[in-house]
């Protein structure tokens, strides 16, 4: 950690930092320049506390040199990890390393049959893990809202019967119990990637989670809140981009493609990129997904419906399975560019 | 809703459409340009199902015209809401329309004795309302999280023995039922903007809400948070701008001092800023202050310390007691512009 | 054009803007709900002034309808148009359609040897449009700008032996005639990109131009601007999504990887991507390379340098040749996915 | 400047940064941490070059210490700069420091009649500036671009017989040296503010300069744009906020007001704002002037029109004469309390 003083700062503000430095447990590193004095920190800086001392009298500004994260770091775990999906009834699915993953289905699981068949289509196009909401995060109030635990035992009987482990969003502390004997990942939206409390509890199974980044969080954010998970003893963090806020409004969220080159390198965990959200509508869907895995990431998410028109929730992003069909071929090429598989389904196609 | 279709949109495509909008109640409107076809849904918007709309063969896109909320719209309450802060052992401090409310007091409540300390200095100086965090939402998991229950015992008695009602950040649905006998007025974080489970829960209590813009929400995502709680039937809700991500980079979040007015137009309820998570930084924080209410606000919440470099959190953001007093006398003198008052403490200045 | 009127607005308002669209030359057309009026205009947009009618008494919002350009949109052309640049000397390289492009080169010419250097090595490698900067636009008036016209006529005899047209950056309408002569292929730059006066200048050669993306232009902007030069009878403009300005800070400026799908919708106009200024960094430069190419970019512009340390601007982005080469092997897969071909250079690999 | 190395840096490495700083003229500084080795460059921070420091092996970042602006800088100059606008027929307009500045007129001049009439209702409301279009920027090519020169003599005509110094935007190097005879103040428009050559022109002149801040500038950028016109010699800068692009589409740009306070810290020059064009909707405009001034600006640039349907460009954001009247009295108690004083026009009011 650097702390830079200000240019008219006086010793004794000088002197604070330092020993303020000490007391924090690391050795202080003076250094002065013709128009400012400037301070190193030299230990761990996880022990310093960077707002404390940038409150301190005379003090410019504070420039961490570490990265405030640990578990999700590079420096903490060299190689890529390679998380599991899935397990029991049905088959382990592994994500990150050379193993590259699919994941699609419906936005809302609406009713058993209409889940039945979007996963029936999915899976024989590639799909190896099922997506569906039961409660859905919508912004009005008035919106649908999914149909709950019900549509969560649909999932679950379904993704048994089909052979695919399910992933399925989770919004509220109370509802991790409730769901947690059912879902093989639990989904974080984007407006909760902030939700600490929501993070810790899931953290603290064992089942894997598919953390959405915030619509304005940075990748250092991002990977704060997947360390929160990380801190409860949960190894099995995959992270997925899923557009952020800009002033473009040609789309609904700009997928931030530098995010997996910048996530890989910072970070062990794997990252997936979810198109359909970001693009909001279908015509973009599939150049997105190309794009994120042109650009290194270990796989994608989608949603697919049979008839968008019918969709209770975002049915203009949803592709059609014949071009989901063609966008996994696709993806398979590009795959195989940048080292990576996708799983067979098994589904003689 | 209009409807604008494809250039090509076919004959079928267009009498789906006028046929889709039948179904939902409305009256489709058609009008044949050189270009485009455009379909008018007129009818109360909200029975019309956009997204459905634009799911539909041939439409290039929607165009809302109503607002998405009601009940927090203009249309639905033309005055301005004055909401009621406190009553029972504290007075009830009103906030909207005429009466500018001023809330302060720690970051976080760090032990009894800086509590009671800073309530008294800020009551002092003109505060009417004590804020003070005893759960605290941390980017990251190794950070100080709060006192929890314990410090919010302190803040109910130091409140009742200042004669101020408190207001406090709840960040979990769990914790709503624990804490609601001793708060006078949740705060939504803006992390949680769009934790809807909260939103419900705490629109189901009769306290105040105070709800802090979400980093990346548009003025109408606000207010259709907003709408979450007010359609639970609470009514006491308080819109609270604290700036949003930005490319700029020399403060913490910019305070989007338009959100002010537009709010405003569009809404009855009363708005509030909080320039000290906005800014970051001590320095900014009075400007921002009075340019919120030069810009119509009706009060503001400032953080205040007396030592702020021994402050567990946001330590640099932090007023010092003078300061904050000094700001408190210019924001009498622009309320007094816009037609506000500040409320008196009854403290002897 | 759609004239949506406040909930209040009186029956004279509603009168003069009908009248008003007449006037414009369009027919209005009148549709009353219950809670708002709403008035289309029927007629060419182009024809109509959306600022005028926002001006009038009791109008709430003016929604357009067309699209602001005309010779840049997709209903001006249906099919994708195929530039030329070059011709001469050098041999003429196509940029469009299936013809895919790899423009590269040094940031700034240095001096002429190490201009010939990396020109060699990258044409050798599968570029066949040589870069590079003469008129340099930095942020700091200290920082080296460029060494003029001597660079250029060491770029254009560069380009003449290795038998590459060249594209070089002019930043100021009164370059214009003097470096005429000698470019290929004119390269405005983000931040020029609403400079219309030079735009106007460019328009009225017939050499191509490349037209970067404004550092905050949305999609239509960026058309808009291709209009002008489009406008002035210069046919051969190709777009360049250079990354935006976000929130975002663990890159210089995020490629918004969306722009190349929507910019295909929208335009029949040729549109590569820059991944060395959008990531400032050359960890990132070939992921966003090959996402572009994915997403359906109809080429790249690369900096490479042999000695980046050495560099006299933007070192840091600079790929070294080896790692150039690679990526021009992949980025010949990925266009093969999407139809395309990068044309061969004529020299022995 | 701060130069941080990869944690897996290699000797070498690091012994070649430290011999490039010693190259550079300034002293290393090494400190070697447990986890980071940071090499600190002791000497005057203009003398480096950050970009070659990151272009070496090993290196993860450069952290500047030192602002890269100097003229523009507190530092140079402590105290706030005083700048004069006008003179010879016309009185000169004080700007920085206790002198507040009230800059009005139409979006574009139209034609006489219209000029006079608005700059007589200004200059009554208490203006002491006149602004008006001559060459207008337009995001079309289609749009009203000004009447030039014709404009400009009307200008210079009115403003010396009302008494008022002009302000008139240029936007291409050619215009100014037909233009200086007749502007006392130049504008450089958002889209310009890194026209480097155009900033290097104007700050050839002696006639003042209002730098409008681009859409997408950072303070600090913006701030060395002010750099390249004082580096010319023309110490005569002005800066204006006038809104940046972020996601909220409720208004038209989001005036950052923390630019305000921010500007003044880092720096001497005065700044004023633009609500109109911030806004771009005349029910907002008054809201942020106000704000503005209340965060500490030295003035405001605001647009009129008598009849805004009827004007040729931005009529939705043009003030009628009597609400910029008021408007003004209210800036005049704010003003006060900030320290400042708008002058007199010397109208009998």
């Amino acid at each position: 950690m650097i702390v830079v003083m200000n240019p008219n700062a006086e010793q004794a503000s000088i002197d604070r930092v330092m020993s303020e430095i000490e007391r924090m447990g690391a050795r202080p590193h003076l250094s002065r320049g013709e128009f400012r004095t400037v301070i190193g920190a030299v230990g761990e800086d996880a022990s310093l506390d960077a707002t404390r001392l940038a409150s301190l009298d005379g003090v410019e500004k504070v420039v961490p040199i570490m990265k405030p994260y640990k578990l999700a770091s590079r420096e903490f775990k060299g190689g890529d990890s390679v998380m599991s999906i899935g397990g029991g009834k049905v088959p382990q699915v592994k994500v990150g390393g050379h193993h590259a993953v699919c994941i699609a289905g419906p936005c809302a699981v609406e009713n058993e049959q209409m889940l039945y068949r979007i996963a029936r289509e999915v899976h024989q196009a590639g799909a190896t893990i099922l997506r569906g909401g039961v409660y859905k995060p919508r912004t009005s109030p008035y919106s649908f809202q999914g149909l709950g635990l019900q549509a969560l035992k649909w999932m679950r009987a379904c993704g048994d019967e089909l052979g695919m482990p399910i992933c399925v969003e989770v919004m509220d502390t109370r509802q991790v119990e409730e769901m947690e004997p059912y879902v093989d990942c639990w989904q974080i939206g984007a407006r909760n990637m902030q939700n600490f409390d929501l993070l810790r509890e899931v953290g603290k199974t064992r089942k894997a989670v598919l953390l959405k980044r915030g619509l304005s969080a940075s990748v250092k954010e991002w990977l704060m809140s997947a360390e929160y998970v990380l801190s409860q003893g949960n190894s099995q963090v995959i992270l997925c981009e899923r557009g952020i806020k800009t002033f473009e409004d040609s789309i609904r969220y700009s997928m931030d493609i530098s995010s997996v080159p910048v996530a890989k390198q910072w970070s062990h965990l794997p990252i997936i990129v979810d198109p359909s959200h970001a693009a909001g509508k279908r015509d973009y869907v599939s150049a997105l997904a190309l794009a994120g895995m042109a650009a290194g990431a270990d796989g994608v998410i989608v949603e697919v419906h049979y008839c968008p028109s019918e969709a209770q929730c975002d049915g203009p992003q949803a592709l059609l399975p014949e071009s989901f069909k063609e966008l996994v071929t696709q993806l398979r090429t590009i795959a195989s560019l940048t080292g990576k598989t996708f799983a067979d389904t098994g589904v003689p196609v």
